[in-house]
């Protein structure tokens, strides 16, 4: 049960939003999806974007500019909420770094949080099999991983674990070791519990330094970015990085914030680069 | 007194946020004002963009990715509301086409309205003169206007009213002929009284009927705009600028709609054509 909510056109692509039924959230889920002119002709490679805290599928979608550069490079964009939605669990929408809106892309094992958030299995499985369903005209063997803050968590982690699955990843502003920030500390703790051990699969520095390899990482990280020094702490990824035959790029970016501002100026350069590493 | 409430990078230029008392609304009054990299090295021009109803100040420098056409070309782009805020005169908040996010770029003559709804002559003077304050890298010589739907009939009547102020004017999907249609007639009618002739200097196809003139004007109008027939009009302009001198080019943009997707879409060459009009 797939439901196509909106369609625009935008630089001669389509601008869709659908919702389905997940099993993984045991809720609806929203989807934005941009398939470029080209998707008219034959399959295009697709770019998941992972939003962060407090995003839901649309703000990507109408702030960020990517529908032109996705038109440039023929390449579809597939932008997923951040949470669950449509709950009521006990204190889910107190905070806005935890519960709704702040999903932090893992598979939740303690109550009452494991019954509905498991966005890590949701993005891997049921979102692109829904986007494959919504359209015929995507190559589901071509697809590539970035994302925002929270999301560029969830798409470096997402990436490490399925390196198969997503052909390339990279980061806006990512939080690169959650188990050590306090973003990621109080969302690990209530999603997975006080066992640290088991927030290691979550984390891309920890993944890294258990084994875990892609070929590359490009991050995007803006130095007037109120969240640098205490949740996001690139350092940590190039420490995690080193010796280990990942080639991490991290453009430090002066003078940008955190905002949609740093991610639509950078953007095209994403979007580019993963096309570069979809290419048939 | 004027204050900058915000500023974040943006394509290696500067996206503000001022806010500043106006006498013209007896409010304040909040823009956004994007200043290319180029203006730090000398003077740049200015290009206006009003907004359309329901909009603020925000919508397109948000939604609408012009800042990297503005840093591509040099110029500057000055987003102001779209009426008075922070007023509660009756009824003002009650219908989403008029009264607040509704100010139709005219200036009221009608009880309670003219004691604020001024926005005629609030873009035409203190906005500018605003601007110039806030950076002192603008160019108030070179100064052009563009606007969408409610802001195309503003750019359009301002430029027609003003042709020696703004340097050239284009438009997306405007209010062509405001005074025949209902989104015109409602707004009109109130802010303006029953009687039909000082409703002409606000009626860009009236304005040109009675003799105003532009070189020339772009307009772009998505063919799926659902407001295509009954608000817009575009048929209208071109009947009024015939035999006029006026060389009017309406493109008509076969799937588009009303929304930013279809602005995005466009933006740039609306932007490139007042870029060239306004080269020093």
């Amino acid at each position: 049960m797939i439901e196509k909510k909106s369609e625009a056109l935008c630089f001669g692509g389509r601008q869709q939003v659908w919702t389905h039924k997940s099993e993984a959230t045991a809720t609806d889920m929203t989807f934005g999806l941009y398939l470029p002119p080209q998707a008219e002709e034959g399959p295009v490679p697709v770019l998941v974007f992972l939003s962060g805290l407090t995003c839901t599928h649309e703000n990507v979608i109408t702030k960020a500019g990517a529908q032109h550069y996705c038109a440039e490079h023929g390449i579809a964009l597939l932008a997923p909420d951040t949470s669950p939605r449509g709950l009521d669990l006990p204190g889910e929408h107190d905070d806005y770094d935890f519960g709704s809106g702040a999903g932090f892309y893992l598979n939740a094992t303690q109550e009452p949080w494991d019954a509905h958030y498991h966005m890590a299995r949701y993005v891997r499985g049921e979102l692109l099999d829904a986007a494959e369903m919504a359209a015929p005209g995507l190559d589901m063997d071509r697809v590539s991983i970035t994302g925002h803050s929270m999301g560029g968590h969830g798409a470096l982690t997402l990436a490490l674990r399925h390196p198969d699955r997503f052909k390339s990843v990279s980061a806006f502003a990512p939080i690169c070791a959650p188990s050590e920030v306090p973003w990621g500390e109080k969302a690990f703790s209530r999603y997975l519990g006080e066992d640290r051990k088991t927030w290691r699969r979550y984390d891309a520095c920890a993944l890294i330094e258990d084994g875990a390899r892609v070929p590359e990482i490009l991050v995007d990280q803006g130095l007037a970015d109120n969240f640098l020094d205490e949740q996001l702490r690139p350092e940590r990824l190039e420490e995690a990085c080193r010796d280990t035959g990942i080639t991490l790029t991290v453009r430090r970016q002066a003078g940008y914030d955190h905002s949609y501002y740093f991610i639509s100026t950078f953007i095209g350069d994403h979007i580019r680069w993963a096309a570069e590493r979809l290419k048939a």
